[in-house]
């Protein structure tokens, strides 16, 4: 039987999460919901329905796990502790620090209506944190490194467009291939930010704006670029367009540690990723986690889980004897 | 309370596994147990006990998980569905396609017996099956690929050791770096066996020994290295000692695919292991484990699990409000 797959936002990531349903046999879209006119949006499945999110109860039973694909800064605070109180939900709520209370909020409602949440699911948080937790444990004496990139963030290139004078910008955060070396060479090295990652943004100027202005104040920006190399190109807006208009990401985690009596050998751990598509990735992880999160519910377990909690085999679609035998 | 950890079979990865509970601060060795006569074993370890393996039964109420350190041909097949009668258990089962096998029969037996077994332990399989399974999951269409190196093949070193004139010998498996960056760039080639992998060897030759007639021997040896391209160097016992004396290893899982409507976009999944030493780092991936069977068996779980089947938070001595915080 499919599970039954609601979308709850239907942006890049609820795209995303669209396409990566029809590439799941064991998975079917059942509806999208939306704050707009239902009547204005179009979806891809031809045998999806879409509702309007004030609507979204009387989908109770018709709905295995809903997907929340809102904001992080607003949406997702709100959306999963009252959502999960109807479906299983999953979300990929990313403000790392805010984290712990988020779960305190979806996993008292999640118990008290019966449901399964698992939360901050994606690739960081996600897959970055189940290998920092699995570096960890095998490795106890060692050191983390994360490097992002290259890929676009969202937050910088928002920040750019707000100067004036700025009429569109993309920025590409890359890692420092020579430090990430230096860690890969087996010492422990300490970075400064600096030294791990350079910012490069690619600006389209409103006519007439002073370009010499507007890197000074790119380069000059506490907390985004001031504590960076940061190099600005000025190009036109088709050219942004051609080069410019997909969002790449990815990034590097890499635990280096000890072993031995006397800690003489030195292991280094690396996990890559290189996406041409952040959201449509994000996406195929989220679906992969609400396998899980309908299997746990099946099982009559409740409460909020994050990547942590949750058995690898419960993101497959093979049984435990196919994927002993083909992957072990 | 610490878990009380005893180890069967003192060997390289048995020593290696002393190294990774002294790393530990919630483990302690409790005693090693040995076909050999014990007074002739001594152990790294102040406090633990060294015992004859026949008299294990008498540690049954001491022992939280025991460690089963012998070899997949002949000691595991046995020892596992034996051990696991008495004791929560962990091998390191490799024979990849004896697996399915080794598992009935284990899981039958801890069932029986209300003990907990997790299998095949360690990095392949192990920390590369997870891999293999994590990127199957998220990427449901795309390639695999496993290349294993550069390290220390014992087979194949043992299989030149056979060859007549010959005293000693080393042999690395090596992965060809551009079959790695051409499944790096995004492509998804076959590989013929010679195209993965190359193999050099270390020999040292008896006295009188032909070279060039041993030379052809290894090189044409089937299944071990005729279809591979082999380099052959004759060292004296002497260098082989000083440079070949470690037992590196490691290797790349990678698991490349596509998203999107019409697939157009690419992603790349790249896990990476380089280990100085093979037992030493398979030893800490089997003590992470033990801490979740310890764990899983309190619970009141038993029958025979493998990595698939643990969630990764087991792993680590961290509670779960710590791991969300410190690690998500």
């Amino acid at each position: 039987m499919s599970t039954r797959i609601g979308i709850i936002g239907y942006g890049n990531l609820g795209r995303g999460v669209e396409c990566a349903i029809r590439q799941n046999e064991d998975m079917e879209l059942a509806a999208v919901f939306t704050r707009r006119n239902p009547s204005t949006v179009s979806v891809l499945t031809d045998t999806a329905a879409v509702c309007n999110v004030a609507d979204v109860e009387a989908w109770k039973d018709k709905i295995d796990v809903m997907i929340l694909c809102g904001g992080s800064a607003t949406d997702l605070p709100e959306q999963t502790p009252e959502f999960v109180k109807h479906f299983n939900v999953i979300d990929s709520f990313d403000t790392h620090a805010r984290i712990p209370e988020h779960f305190d909020n979806v996993d008292a409602a999640a118990k008290a209506n019966s449901h399964v949440a698992i939360i901050s699911v994606g690739w960081d948080p996600g897959l970055f944190s189940l290998n920092r937790l699995y570096g960890n444990a095998i490795l106890p004496e060692g050191s983390d490194y994360t490097f992002w990139g290259k890929g676009v963030s969202q937050g910088h290139s928002d920040a750019i467009r707000r100067i004036e004078g700025v009429k569109n910008a993309k920025q590409y955060t890359i890692p420092v291939e020579s430090a990430l070396e230096t860690v890969r060479s087996g010492s422990s090295p300490e970075f400064t930010t600096r030294e791990k990652h350079t910012r490069e943004c690619f600006v389209v100027l409103e006519e007439g704006a002073d370009a010499a202005k507007v890197e000074e104040e790119i380069k000059t920006m506490p907390n985004y670029f001031a504590d960076y190399d940061t190099t600005v190109h000025f190009i036109s807006e088709e050219e942004l367009m051609a080069d410019h208009s997909g969002i790449p990401h990815g990034g590097f985690v890499l635990r280096s540690g000890v072993t031995g009596w006397e800690k003489e050998n030195k292991h280094l751990i690396e996990y890559r990723l290189k996406l041409d598509s952040n959201p449509e990735f994000t996406s195929s992880v989220l679906i992969a986690y609400a396998r899980a999160a309908h299997r746990l519910a099946k099982e009559g377990q409740s409460g909020c889980k994050t990547v942590f909690d949750i058995a690898p085999a419960y993101l497959s679609s093979k049984s435990g004897e196919e994927l002993r035998a083909s992957m072990l």
